[in-house]
């Protein structure tokens, strides 16, 4: 129990220092009066925008919450709940946080952008640490309730399902708000662009356009909440998953408990390293930003490796322990601490090679820069060359995260890689959140007719926040790349433990799978097809948000028009937009817009098991959902990391226009040249990429895979 | 023997035909002298580029030669090259009878719609038929002089080593072909476009472009003769494959030679069924291309049913006969035939699904001009919505292919399938070639200053020409997922026969196989590890040959720039342009450009093998290269289908301009048009998208295949 309660302890000082940031963040000048007005009108509408997601997605959480209970069970029910409703709480109060620093950040901006930094940062880390705090305090508080206050065995039924119901919650809410969240932003930020730059030809993020707030509400919505829900999801599955697959392999060992509670561990003592790295972000004496922020990751990832070592301490009483899995698997303390290593190095190396195919004045982004020369087509066609490049360093840092940890213990040891690499959880989220912020405090300072170097350096702030938007998401995608081992072997174990418990001499229970035996070879044609179908989800997935973002865009391009008609002074100055008016119609349009594909990858593992079983009866279809499981990664790692990082190089390489972009033969293209348009094209096409399609993908491989662990449950209770 | 011969007369026939369709081409008007001259630079152009991708792949092609002798023998060394010289040569004839025929259908289209399709058409069957006749000849009569001629055993590994190496031989021509063709004429199409219409504002195949040579030259040596090669090499690849598979399957069987004949013996059937219809292509009453092209298709088809249900007869002597593989897989003659019927359906349906995703007029089409009208993003954003879901339904087909056949007649079943579904390739082949002619008439009209009604027929004729293309690209796909299963089971099979002849007591061969013991299943990590560094080959492969284009678009546009610069003369049409040195510099660059791609699919598996082995050893290198193969199928058939579908829907989205497009607010909008530039980006960003990166997918996974079966001999032979 006393390491419990210090994993409590560890997730309750996140909640800490959030309180602590908040007050901080809050005491700072909130500006004038206009830039109160337009904060305040921001805030309102992200407001109204989440409360109405969050009343859509209660909907469809009640009835599944219903669903579970009737057929799991009451506890599983409430892990479900408890996994949604911390996953919203983490992403309102991240949110409102963002939509009060937005302006206060412009105020501090008009300082200098040290304290820009300062301000912005903090209001990030609030949304960082409250992600990886409830995410571990949800987990470990609701194991400690069914294992020490009922009294469940921890390696029963009703505590897995429980802890799988729970990823479930945060998984449904993520879906939703990241899918959701990126419509609308990504709608209001095209719509604007298109409306206000295109056609009206008025500069970005100018009053007179009436999508203006909605853009900058988008931000908050997409970039923060619907981010906070993804990785919150991300951190809450990887560590259920990794609990689930101790409780199987070191079932009737003395060591259950130790192994289950090791990934909590980790967790916690990262938490504390993660806030301590917060304090390192200070702005240096070269004035570099991404320097500062790799100042606080740098200085969170060499103290979590000491406090990894200490928990190994504590836990294990060393490094020499060693221990045996049922399947046979022998590894000592000394090697999951190994393990451990391997997913910080995995998260560093996938930093920094993020940072290079999206940092402004790297090649790759100075290439699409140099291809705008040559127009709209070759910036588009050098993006799509980079993105699509930009997957394989990624991809072999994954695999050799695979190979290192399963060589030195196993499948349990690439758990523990995993959940190593998102116990940074809170700094990596941390040195992302402030983007939307600063993005917001430049909308601000430009409406309020803030002086030119505000908006200058809130620009600053905003392409470093473009790396490390793209960063982050690499980064959650990379852990469900490196976790894809884990999910499917949580998978293959819940099966082979029902099919074992099925065919006891005389046993009654998961009747279900009794007699079934599932070939997971590739040459089982069942696999390929799994293989395919789960592969084909990311495409059709995002395909579909590409198309909601441009039907949401287009419904703020006749939104506008329409303002501009029926009110010519808008125009003139002489009359005010109704800003409310944008906000709530792409409000209404990205909720309708995020439910049909939200729901593909929830029904796709259930409608494929009941079709594959109607054809070919249950050992194929588990054979095929299986392999489902695997395709949707080994596609999805690959969309979702060219959309982000694609989408992250076509942005900054439109930012190399801002202070003119000298190209090979040594012209100077500035802003507003066609250059500079070609540009704007391709940061158009990179928006749904990087900020809809791209990050949602990584929801929708978690989800399919936690839907396949809940039917499997569902099956053995029927 | 008579099945042989009555094979071999079956392919000849096709070279028959080639040769009438050949004479009655070359029978027709060339035109004017002006036109004649156009179009002797542009086969001067293709012959040279021709010549010198050739010398590249031909010093290659020696060194593998050497190789194979040395490793593998005389005859697998000789198998080698037939497959690599009859590529060639098929692409060689296809390509010079339609730098030929583009004159001709210029002249032919200027008295009617009619007949410049009949002379288009026929150009584009010669290479159709000559890439199925000769590929099934190369096979057939090697097998015929390996077995009767030389008395090997059908099922002895001189023969399988000597038939996939024949496939390696098409592999390597295709991989080069496509890839450098491929850059060859998109370099020329983007550079020429930015160079004339963007800076200079000269329209499309202007004769004062100094580039507007080399890009008619391209869409021959890419779009003839790399299509050609890629389609040889599917052919010949498939063939081989049901062949290894048959040789496996039934050794020691009645059957082993029955069987592997069968494959040769549906392929000389629809070679048959083919030519008939392409007799059936007519123009009917209501003008209708595509619909002309349809009746060719199904005539072609219809008769196919019927050609092999007669091949049945003759074969098994019935649909009675009963066979059990040696795995114990136990099938009826009549069944095989339900797989090839299945075969034949998924072709169809690929060919519909295609044509709707890229067809004018369709939902998918308008939709992306429709996204034009507000601007370059937009229409971008919209393609590559329509790009990522026309992946949906193929695989949806594909899938149902694999259960169908698989259910009926197991592995073989789906190798039966794939075949049929690849007998058609003469007709599919003909359906597309003739694309380049009437883009290529289009050309000269344009240069020639033939009338604006020519160019109005010529550019109907390419618009369907677009969808072709898109149906043959996603059809060679489509079969590469088919037939998935069957290269992989080419691989464990061979890889279990070396495994179980160099265990059997006191056996000295196939010593390096002593021991392994691989396990294919997915909980293996390397399998998981296979499968992702597979999957990236696709997207890494495709970023390395947009980037590519963008480079040879770069000389294009240099070269022009300079030529303008040293000659002002030319813009004035007082001083001729050197069509030729823009050749010539392109040739160099595309030469240049496609080596190192092209290499990435031949080493991916020797690399990784060693590697993995190296660090795992052998047991899990055989299981890491075996999933790679199926790892760059499951990517590579959805970024394959997307690029091509994509870029066809975009360029006929361009099209839709022609004539106006009205968007659903009833604005017509008009060539020049702001929406009409924005659907100019979108092509231009299609064009690599789905002439070079895209279809060269499909050799990079036959290729990576064919490797694999090739590492295991030469391991087995060390």
């Amino acid at each position: 129990m006393t390491a419990l309660l210090l994993i409590i302890f560890g997730g309750a000082l996140s909640i800490a220092y959030g309180l602590w940031a908040i007050n901080d963040v809050m005491k700072r000048d909130a500006g004038t009066a206009r830039m109160r007005e337009i904060a305040s009108a921001v805030a309102e509408g992200a407001q109204a925008y989440l409360k109405r997601q969050y009343l859509t997605i209660g909907v469809v959480g009640v009835v599944l919450f219903a669903l579970l209970w009737w057929l799991l069970g009451m506890l599983v029910a409430l892990g479900f709940a408890v996994g949604a409703i911390l996953s919203g709480v983490a992403g309102f109060i991240g949110m409102n946080v963002s939509v009060r620093a937005n302006v206060r950040t412009a105020q501090a901006a008009a300082k200098s952008l040290a304290d820009g930094l300062d301000v912005a940062f903090k209001s990030g880390a609030v949304t960082g640490m409250l992600v990886a705090g409830l995410a571990l305090l949800g987990v470990t508080i609701y194991y400690a309730v069914l294992t020490r206050g009922l009294g469940h065995a921890p390696s029963s039924r009703v505590v897995i399902d429980s802890l799988v119901a729970l990823g479930f919650g945060a998984s449904l809410i993520s879906i939703f708000a990241r899918l959701g969240g990126g419509i609308f932003t990504k709608g209001a930020d095209v719509g604007a662009d298109l409306v206000g730059k295109v056609e009206a030809g008025i500069p970005e993020d100018d009053p007179r356009n009436p999508a203006t707030i909605a853009d900058n509400v988008g931000d908050n919505v997409g970039d923060c909440a619907g981010m906070a829900a993804d990785l919150f999801e991300t951190y809450a599955v990887t560590i259920v998953a990794t609990m689930v697959l101790a409780a199987i392999f070191f079932a009737g060992s003395p060591w259950l408990e130790t192994m289950m509670i090791y990934p909590l561990a980790i967790g916690a003592a990262c938490i504390v390293t993660s806030i301590i790295g917060t304090f390192a972000v200070k702005l240096g004496q070269n004035g570099s930003i991404m320097g500062a922020l790799y100042k606080g990751f740098i200085a969170a990832g060499v103290l979590s490796i000491a406090a990894i070592a200490i928990v190994n301490l504590l836990v294990f009483g060393g490094f020499s322990q060693s221990f045996t899995t049922v399947q046979g698997v022998t590894f000592t303390s000394g090697q999951l601490f190994g393990c451990a290593l391997a997913g910080l190095a995995v998260t560093a190396l996938i930093v920094v090679i993020t940072e290079y195919y999206t940092g402004t004045g790297k090649r790759p982004v100075v290439s699409i820069a140099q291809a705008s020369v040559t127009g709209h087509g070759t910036n588009v066609i050098q993006g799509l060359a980079v993105s699509l490049e930009s997957t394989a360093l990624p991809t072999i840092v994954i695999v050799a995260g695979i190979i290192v940890s399963y060589g030195l213990a196993g499948l349990f040891g690439i758990a523990i890689a995993t959940t190593a690499m998102l116990a940074l959880a809170g700094v990596v989220v941390a040195l992302d959140a402030f983007g939307p912020v600063t993005d917001n405090a430049g909308g601000i300072a430009e409406m309020a007719g803030m002086p030119a170097d505000v908006r200058k350096s809130t620009d600053a702030l905003d392409a470093v926040g473009n790396t490390t938007k793209a960063v982050t998401k690499g980064y959650a995608i990379g852990s469900a790349g490196l976790g894809a081992l884990v999910l499917f072997a949580a998978y293959t174990s819940d099966l082979n433990f029902f099919i074992a418990e099925a065919n006891k001499a005389g046993s009654t229970s998961f009747q279900y799978f009794k007699g079934v035996t599932v070939d997971f070879s590739l040459s089982n044609p069942y696999v390929v097809v799994g293989l395919l179908l789960g592969g084909l989800i990311p495409f059709l997935f995002g395909g579909m948000s590409m198309t909601a973002v441009g039907k949401a865009a287009g419904s703020v391009v006749e939104e506008v028009r329409r303002q501009f008609r029926e009110k010519p002074g808008i125009m003139e100055g002489t009359d005010r937009p109704d800003y409310g008016r944008a906000v709530d119609m792409l409000t209404r349009s990205a909720i309708k817009q995020m439910v049909i594909p939200s729901l593909l990858p929830v029904l796709a593992p259930v409608v494929i098991f009941f079709v594959i079983n109607a054809i070919a009866g249950r050992n194929q279809a588990f054979a095929a959902v299986g392999a489902m499981l695997l395709g949707v990664i080994v596609t999805g790692i690959f969309v979702a990391i060219s959309m982000t990082s694609g989408g992250g190089a076509w942005d900054n390489a439109k930012k190399s226009f801002e202070d003119g972009f000298v190209d090979k033969d040594g012209v100077r293209h500035l802003k507003g040249s066609e250059a500079h348009k070609a540009s704007v094209t391709g940061d158009t096409v990179g928006d749904p990429y990087k900020d809809t399609a791209g990050p949602a993908v990584n929801p929708a491989i978690k989800i399919t895979n936690i839907i396949a662990l809940l039917l499997l449950a569902i099956l053995a209770h029927s």
